[in-house]
């Protein structure tokens, strides 16, 4: 059995995007030699999310209102969690709904996916240095 | 270590559904012949999920109606997305929700499973042909 | 290829709680000796989670205001679920938001984990014993 393991890091200058990292992994899986197994991939951060869906411009924006009204940003003080000096209540809730991680099928060493399955990383709290985390296994 | 990959087909005829696949999952892991190891099983597309819960119609019909409060199907023009020409922009959201994957335990050749976990296949955008894939590593 | 499988038992003696369940994975990864993989935990129950965010009181509190709000646990009748005598319609849905399983990356025999990542069971229909699943593979 092979493993592989990178980090990806981002700085993301606005409080909330979504970016398209399905090329960075794609990398990652040709990096590990690693032709079937499986494929993780997690925010290691709690107010981010890695998730899988469409790279179309309307459906972001979308997502981000859908987000919005269903975990507001503000009023600030409708989350305890905000008394601990934090702004980022509505952050783990909106992570939350888009998810941590995906696991993918690696097949004949490439990611195993429909015709329009992208991987997005989700971030609800930017402005300062983030990660994702690659793992594969197989062979 | 083995692998084992096949992709289930429906052609649902109505926009929405629950679909119990169990079935078909335990004859993917009986045909694989794999005893240990994980069990990826995942929508291919964007706007349909695979999910683990109980098969109770009340259950779905709650299902259902509550993912119809979060994310309506009209007005379409609620929807960036369906600017495209697409009428799916609540089944995008719809999906999210219910999530795109289920990773499961395989123990002794069977699916590790609690007394009431079964595995449904969900529609959010149906009438046409669609899948789902069955990915199986361990040994 | 190495697995391991365990199931952890809970009594919860309320109906709804997030139990840090970190420590009790972590002894699973030692007991299991293995350094490099990937480690599954799910809800072994339809009702329940297993899911990463902070170990924060008051984020807890906003978790819990929130799925109220989004799946009330009552007017009872709001759920036809509920006319099967049962009374955990809302539980089945708040786990839904909540999620059934983490996926973990195993690196050098730890959980590969950023800063903040917890690992939590999330009971939403309890006073009754329940378990998770922990499921190991790797080398």
């Amino acid at each position: 059995m092979k493993t592989y393991r990178k980090e990806i890091w981002f700085d993301i200058p606005l409080r909330r995007e979504f970016r398209n990292i399905t090329h960075e992994i794609e990398g990652c899986l040709r990096d590990s030699g690693i032709k079937e197994g499986l494929l993780l991939c997690n925010a290691m951060h709690i107010t981010a999310s890695v998730f899988i869906n469409d790279d179309e411009r309307g459906l972001h924006h979308d997502f981000e209102r859908w987000l919005e009204g269903l975990a507001p940003h503000e009023p600030l003080s409708d989350y305890q969690h905000n008394n601990t000096g934090e702004d980022n209540g509505d952050a783990h809730l909106k992570r939350t709904v888009m998810g941590r991680e995906v696991v993918v099928a690696v097949t004949d060493g490439k990611l195993d996916f429909g015709p329009w399955e992208q991987i997005f990383y989700g971030e609800f709290d930017g402005r300062r240095r983030k990660r994702v985390l690659v793992k594969i296994i197989g062979e």
